[in-house]
């Protein structure tokens, strides 16, 4: 009998074969199958769903809290929308501490403040010991639409600007796990990415934010859907210090690491320079680079590739196997 | 240390202070005061979310599947909204059976073909074995408002209708759980409530689905913010035989009993039997009654009172302990 298993959560291709055979067949319809970070709905609204398991609740950085309301804020402004309306709805385990409740409720409220958004309707539900881990909560979110984000309009000679460094969410929450015995001053990344809606009015044409599956799996998911090619250049890509540190340590490699505060955009050829500074004038874009461009004379039309730094060519896939259950 | 217990999920009064002294507290906005079943956003648009934990995950009449559509369509058709719109996250359980996912996944496709709604976006995670029960899913909902319930318009000489019987989704689910070894035919009453919503435009006042709490839990919260009271009759209220059995039999009060395709509405006093008539008409709504009124003359105002089989007169208050954990 076929189960479940991890490496479904994982926002690699087994997940995606998930969505693709049973989600949308068993759901089929115009808005769904755009498979969008959010769903653009009559009356110019946007609507997004995320629910957030991370493990620990507590990490340097934030919690389940700030990270329920950057990522549904974030699914909405990188397709377009003005994130405004928030729905809660918290899973808590029989047992959960009262005063860890107040502190997540507190950076739920801080971190909606800073993104602008309203919490305006919600549902508790509470399961006996054992039936969930301490906290799961839902957000999902209502915007107002700004743009139309196409694939169709991206261009051999766009730009593909990375908005910050990778991976600080990801190694903070491994290491808060305490599963390595590593100590590092690694804070996770998460923050809301109102910086960017201006952006889209200088021209961009596509955006995602950065979770699952990381920097390698959002481009390789875009490349397949282009007729032509993306080539990213490692050196190019911005790494903090501590990340690169304990990535090498470890083994893993960056480019899979989920953050929940950085996105990649493509711009056109020409505007790319202005809106790479546009972008770098947000203390949270500072670090923002160019990393590739879309290419018709590298590769197959499809493929994503990456220049390393030892001069080769690397063809990059979706990501396949599970490296962090509960990132998020 | 105060830590969170199963009575915070009953929707009784522990819950409600919860909502009052935390939720209400640090989110406070016009949208979210309200606390009705959905938040009635700009654009003429409804928003509403819940999380549905019911154990178990398969039960006579439905499975959670059934229930997460229909919870979610009945929260927006009482708050005055036509259902359009449904977000679908699932939290999986590592191990949960691939067969299980593919029958819920079909109930969620004919409970939205039934209440004429979409899955316009969704989530998927997985938690390893233990971190939860099987499955757990949210859905929020978005609809188009057609009617503004308001409480101030209730006067006393209103009449207060029960849509139909009492208690079979709880009886049923409770019964499937087979902690009590009873045999029965219950079915969870587990359905949309599409068709109240012509009602609205003839003239209820105010609606609400009867859920987590029951009926005295819902129209106890009603009359308080009432300057009347309401008092209901014990011999109007329409109950299955096969519930008046199993409730006799375990000692358990069918008025505090959650139903998931029932509600009580509130009509003008001289529309309140053509409304009836009208709910009558439709299947799930033929065993509707009229149950009570709104008084100014019996009681205290904001008080529920129930007019007993006996004789007597009693006075119901909002469900304070959990009568059973995860009933949806």
């Amino acid at each position: 009998m076929r189960k479940v298993s991890l490496e479904l959560g994982s926002g690699g291709k087994l997940m995606r074969d998930f969505i693709n055979q049973h989600i949308l067949k068993t759901f089929k319809n115009p808005f769904l199958n755009e498979l969008s970070d959010s769903a653009h709905l009559p009356r110019e609204i946007a609507f997004t769903t995320d629910s957030y398991v991370v493990d620990p609740i507590f990490f340097p950085g934030g919690d389940i809290g700030t990270l329920g309301i950057n990522g549904t804020v974030n699914d909405l402004i990188v397709s377009g929308a003005v994130p405004k309306y928030i729905s809660l709805s918290l899973i808590l385990e029989e047992g959960f501490l009262w005063e860890d409740m107040e502190k997540i409720l507190k950076s739920i409220k801080m971190a909606a403040k800073r993104s602008g958004v309203e919490i305006t309707t919600g549902d508790t539900k509470v399961v006996r010991r054992g039936q969930c881990d301490k906290i799961y909560i839902n957000t999902s979110g209502v915007g107002t639409i700004i743009a139309r984000p196409s694939i169709q309009k991206i261009r051999p000679g766009d730009k593909i600007i990375l908005t910050g460094t990778l991976g600080e969410h990801s190694v903070a929450v491994m290491l808060a796990r305490g599963d390595f015995g590593l100590e590092s001053k690694v804070k996770s990344d998460c923050a809301p990415l109102n910086f960017l809606l201006p952006i889209w009015k200088k021209g961009a044409r596509w955006m995602r934010d950065i979770t699952r599956g990381g920097l390698a799996t959002v481009l390789s998911e875009l490349a397949e859907k282009l007729p032509c090619s993306v080539l990213i250049e490692e050196e190019k890509i911005p790494l903090s210090r501590a990340v690169r540190g304990a990535t090498e340590l470890l083994g893993i490699e960056p480019l899979y690491l989920a953050c929940e505060g950085r996105a990649v955009l493509v711009a056109p050829g020409k505007k790319a320079i202005e809106i790479l500074e546009e972008i770098k004038k947000d203390s949270l874009g500072k670090k923002a680079e160019i990393i590739g461009e879309v290419e018709d004379k590298v590769g197959k039309p499809g493929q994503l590739l990456l220049s390393t730094l030892a001069g080769g060519l690397r063809l990059l896939e979706p990501l396949t196997s599970e490296l962090l259950p509960r990132i998020c």
